[in-house]
């Protein structure tokens, strides 16, 4: 709860119209502006919701200044307020606060070490020398290995795996089934069966990354892989032995990334982007969606390699004449 | 265990052949027709199996009017041997009712309201303000986060995790490693840091849906992400925040749907379709395999934009052409 | 820890340069050429890597003769340093004997039967006529449905998940959040909706198999999924009901498998491989990432698909050139 005051100070935003429409109650929540009720804030980013903006019942709005006039209810006038949104949104819905309670049927070990202001939900295990920061929430059913630690006020929601000797840094979040610090898939041919390389390095993970649901970190072969600070990582992403991820790079969902890759910081690949093995990709660079990587990337901007359907008779035909192209090329 | 008789009544089928072959026992189970025995019920709806009708030991075969002449067997006889099938196998292998039994090892919050004809099973974790319909069966290692409701028959196999309020209809079935409720992936750039974006939003699971294993469903940021009455999702599949999927579509293994894109009713997703956001896609849409939707679809139809297998040498000699195309086009 | 001359017998490689560098103190560990230190081993299998042969401080060197020249430290001849490398770490790295002990919180069932030799870790689950076989490591949060069976010295890290009836052979090992056994997606029309198939087959697992984290193998509608001695697969793979998977092959990260396809033997499926149901592939086939087979493959050899990225303007226009193809076939 906070009022609009509070709100526009947190965002560094301008109040206005606060001689309008409403009475400046305390805000409770956030809104879409078509469904917003009194004590809710709405926020117009996107052009084309522009006509809910004249019928909202919000208590508040936020928009830029270009979008401000007639607004029928106090705003708070900012330059981004997609940002101002996910600064509010989080203000009026902090993470609940850890108690310090372990629940009586998690299993912890003699020699783990957890902070007294941790939470360690019901069913879950701590294995031996775990060292678990404060105020950090272990949820339900979660298996941490020994000897990982994880760092100050991160958050393991539920049923995650972090294997042995993973580190994480401070304020992450894991999303349920996770797996950080499973075996690389590392394997030499012998003849004509596989003779498996143990995995002996581990993973690090850096200050407030985000890894969504069923998405896999693979541990290093030798050295460790890398998630630098700030990552964010959607649900069923697949990140193989010895990645580095670099700062603030966010990776959509389904996601692949073959061993020994190199993403640099900021990266965007969007979702079921594949990125081969031993290659680096530059900072700032963009993938669009199902593309595929095989070579490195050196420059900043964005590439592209997927196809987008076309009805299934013409692709089929679009396909064919592809194939022909070959022969078409020796003729000519 | 059924007479053909019962059987023949359920399918809505004609009894045929009844003086051939084998005595009108009692069916214990379906089989394929190469590898059927006494007591087991085979079908034919696949031309190609044809040749086994004539040497099949099973005690009765089901196929359409047109493959019945010189069947060995009992047959049943209907249009769809293929939905017979299903309905028979179902009919001979009853999901197992419930106890109403809670394992001593389970760990349920006191004011969660379970049905006294619910199974909790074993080390499974019900949370705060949980409401569990009747004869529902939550398997062994779910967790079920505060305030979610999952109403009657619907069952969860094991390792389920479903996060704090979201809903679930009636005869669901979830398989293990599902998630449903993580975080929408929500972020909004500050500089070159991400700002998460609380996801308040939910989901909302209609009656006799299936999620696969390891499938995930994001919480909406704001709204609910939506799945309708019979909705079949297999595994791996990935559903972002505020997707809505129409009643009885079915979507194949590792297919990925982005936020807020709209799937329409009775469509059908071939296995590793991507579907990006903020899009609709028509009811009785059909995607083949491995294709991308980066647009709108309005019409009902099959839409494709997949590339099958060449022999390597022989695709990289088309790739080449293709990227040549450019050029080629300036010349003329 | 080891000598290197049972390192080098061990490997089946000759000593060379005993008289040179270092000490010939026990091996710990294995290390990269770069970062070795006393007591450690270093390969060399990339020629990429020689530049850190001079300067390495490792006690010992895997290699090839010609690159032996000049090597300031004692080393192992072999013809195949990787498969060295890989032997050599599994030698220094053994899997953690179990010890024969049931952890107090794992809830096993009377009639389950568990080889004395076998760990079953904390908040584990073992269902009713469960068999474990010999030197089995069942990790913390696993749930072992009811009949399966484990045999002797195979692994599951922790939270995996294996269904009823399930069969897996010796030394074979199962990563985090792996689902083994769920329902095949096995469905019918009836109308709009869809009839459930019940999955009375099974999945049948070999001997030496390694499955990934978060990997999903479905079981049979009738007849059993089979994956065969050997077989490795990656992470976040999903193989549909009916597959089988034949000797030693290998699948990468995110491939899928579609219902009733056979893969022959020592195939390797490149990343985010996707293959068609009802279809079969040779022995000794290669796919290359991304590709998608929708044929059987009766050769062995590569096959591809997949498209790599270019600059994201430029692939627009390729894409726009290659749909102008059928026009321009026309104009011709």
């Amino acid at each position: 709860m906070a009022t609009l005051e509070q709100l526009a100070k947190y965002v560094g935003g301008e109040l206005s119209g606060l001689d309008v429409g409403k009475s400046d109650g305390d805000i409770k929540q956030v809104a879409t502006l078509d469904d917003a009720q009194e004590g809710q804030i709405a926020f117009l980013f996107d052009r084309g919701y522009r006509k809910f903006l004249k019928i909202t019942r919000a208590s508040a709005v936020v928009l830029r200044e270009q979008d401000a006039e007639g607004c029928p209810v106090p705003a708070i006038i900012t330059k981004d307020p997609y940002l101002a949104y996910a600064k509010i949104a989080g203000y009026l819905n902090p993470s609940r606060a850890t108690s310090g309670s372990i629940h009586f049927s998690a299993v912890v070990h003699d020699k783990a070490k957890v902070d007294p202001t941790a939470d360690i939900a019901a069913n879950s295990v701590i294995e031996n020398d775990v060292v678990i920061g404060a105020n950090v929430l272990i949820g339900p059913g979660c298996v941490i290995g020994e000897g990982a630690e994880i760092d100050d006020y991160t958050r393991l929601v539920a049923n995650v795996t972090v294997c042995h000797h993973v580190s994480i840094g401070k304020r992450s979040l894991i999303h349920p089934g996770a797996v950080v610090g499973s075996d690389g898939f590392g394997l030499a041919r012998d003849g004509a069966a596989w003779v498996k390389i143990p995995q002996i390095g581990s993973v690090t993970i850096g200050d407030d990354v985000e890894i969504g649901a069923n998405t896999t970190i693979d541990r290093g072969a030798i050295k460790d892989t890398i998630i630098e600070n700030g990552v964010k990582l959607d649900n069923q992403v697949q990140v193989a032995h010895n990645v580095r991820i670099g700062e603030h790079s966010a990776l959509a969902g389904c996601v692949g990334v073959a061993g020994s890759a190199t993403i640099g910081k900021r990266c965007m690949l969007g979702g079921g982007v594949g990125i081969a093995g031993h290659l680096e990709i530059a900072d700032d660079v963009t993938i669009t969606g199902m593309s595929m990587v095989t070579k490195t990337i050196k420059e900043a901007g964005a590439y592209s390699s997927g196809w987008s359907v076309r009805e299934a008779r013409q692709w089929r035909r679009t396909v064919a004449r592809v194939h022909r192209l070959d022969s078409t090329d020796n003729k000519v």
